[in-house]
């Protein structure tokens, strides 16, 4: 059991003094495992007692990829005639150390309800208590080779984009501008997208997480606001940068360096045992001592890695320590509702010495078209 | 309230005898507003009851899309800094009908474990039960609108299958080919890809769930099995086709022809107000009788529409009545283990008069390169 692939995550449940944990294919289950699943309406759950040996419930479609993963412990397999039912009981009562009144941490933000209430029928004194941030630490301090692979999906991305922006012209809609990102991204060289790009201009733009638009025409003056990223070999890049069609006013101008010098004060603040509240107070309280304080709507940024979203968070109140190897997003904003948003975002890996910007797409305010 | 948009969820619920639902972000929610969000760790709640208005949870960063969807209860955000227990404990004051013990629908699989915890905190008599099926009825028959938008998504699919297959040659990788198709769908018009395609070679067509490798490379006498399919505001194409690089064995013509023969058979069966049974039964009659019986692991298929899998589940044992409107595909596949896998999967509608193959890429055995 020593060497087993999911004594990190044993460890975790262990030192935070619950009886279990139960994870699904996702990042998680990726970075224990090496790969993942894809099952939507079929559940593939692992369940990890603090002690005895891990079981696995399984779509006997996926017995064969599953086979080849490693996971060490007993394995229910159940196919799509008889249902899953019967699996969780088997598994349950492959587990008589949970059987009594057991204390469940679950992957709360990956976790569907379905899987959780096949575990609640099958453990039905058991309570289950959302430890998703709690598992997610056995993902928190990147390896190097997630790193070097963060940077390809990084490379690939930017790549992309400064093909995109070369080839943006006044007219055109936010869709097509989409569409030409999203294919210079995969003939780049991507796994995937990190998630939908948001390519959104002039007053949609100040909508942080707006949709590309079919029937809106660029026009100089505009900002354009990107933020997309590449996935490659399951890690995940998140960029933003805001460009302006032709034209910028000078109070625009204004506004745009404003974000930036709080994209500045972030990467600053973003040192070897400082913590997550100190990046995100530094970068607010620049964005607060700007003229535009009121513009300004949302925490400097996100723990990134196998998840686009993970710990750490970087706001106010989170007072974790910035350790080695943790990877997050910088990325300020400010919104003027119905006119114009900027967001400039990089991507930051705490180094022994302080921390790395792994984006190196140029910050200068640009003109497009 | 009688022309409310959540009018066909409030009819559900209350039909089935529950208090109330719970919807989050999904197909669910763009069927009832037109529009979705991508939110990860936000919860964006909406709490239908059987009686009375209902009321939202929304990240204050989304009130400005959440504003134009048309809903018509009360809202209650929340912001970053200060977390959403505070919203989720208004919305359970407003609600005062669900005070006492409620028994609450959710789309179990869709809504994750934090927002269920969330909801149980605020609503700590209630019953939470799996109405996933029952809420997604919302959805069980199409539109024409729908129907038009995935006949859309299809098209743009098959022409990216078309482009792909012309360029596939002897010495490719899986992981190449696949960088093809999707680059060939985006340049087609797709939105985005309703999953993660499959496209897989030799051994590895013969998992269904394959992942393209990028170290092996097709050789004559190879299966391609290519499983994908575009998004169309909103739709979801999903198609396979299994074709052979340059040459065939016999023995693989005719196991090919066995899974073209029941895929056949579940067209035949496909007819108003036959059972989704019915349709399993005659496909999984027809690989029985083939010399190939051992070879079969999966039902014949799923609804599709908003969602990739969705109602309904077209296997034996689910005497659902197939009903105008009702979209579902008909994928058959044979496998055998380490050599060679073969599915042919169509998307079909139940028509007044029968059933009608959306999808129309020819499925006479294909030799490439």
């Amino acid at each position: 059991m020593a060497h087993s692939l999911v004594q990190p995550l044993r460890d975790a449940v262990v030192a935070a003094g619950f009886d279990a944990a139960a994870i699904v294919p996702g990042p998680n289950f990726l970075r224990l495992f090496g790969r993942d699943f894809h099952l939507m309406e079929r559940p593939l759950v692992i369940i990890v007692p603090a002690k005895g040996d891990p079981v696995a419930i399984v779509p006997n479609l996926e017995m064969a990829s599953f086979s080849k993963i490693g996971f060490d412990g007993e394995v229910f397999d159940w196919r799509d005639e008889a249902g899953y039912r019967a699996a969780f009981q088997a598994a349950a009562a492959a587990l008589p150390q949970l059987k009594k009144a057991t204390s469940f941490a679950l992957e709360a933000q990956r976790m569907r309800v379905f899987e959780q209430l096949a575990l609640a029928e099958v453990f039905p004194e058991a309570s289950f208590t959302d430890g998703h941030q709690l598992i997610s630490t056995i993902r928190l301090h990147k390896t190097a080779n997630e790193v070097a692979r963060l940077r390809k999906a990084i490379d690939i991305s930017e790549r992309a984009l400064e093909a995109t922006l070369s080839d943006v012209r006044v007219g055109q809609t936010e869709k097509e501008i989409e569409g030409i990102l999203i294919r210079h991204m995969f003939a780049h060289g991507a796994d995937g997208l990190s998630f939908s790009p948001i390519v959104a201009a002039a007053d949609n733009s100040a909508q942080p997480h707006a949709r590309a638009r079919g029937d809106y025409n660029v026009k100089p003056g505009d900002a354009l606001l990107i933020d997309f990223g590449a996935t490659w070999q399951g890690l995940n890049a998140d960029i933003t940068r805001t460009c302006f069609i032709g034209e910028v006013s000078d109070y625009d101008r204004d506004f745009y360096h404003a974000v930036l010098a709080a994209n500045e004060a972030g990467h600053k603040a973003s040192l070897n045992g400082a913590t997550a509240h100190d990046v995100d107070d530094a970068v607010q309280k620049s964005l607060e001592a700007s003229p535009f304080a009121a513009f300004a709507r949302h925490k400097t940024g996100h723990g990134l890695g196998l998840d686009v979203h993970e710990a750490p968070q970087i706001m106010r109140g989170n007072h974790q320590i910035l350790q080695t190897g943790m990877i997050y997003t910088i990325e300020p904003g400010l919104y003027r509702l119905g006119e114009c948003g900027v967001r400039i975002e990089d991507d930051v890996v705490i180094t022994d010495g302080g921390s790395e910007s792994l984006t190196h797409f140029p910050k200068e305010l640009r003109l497009l078209g």
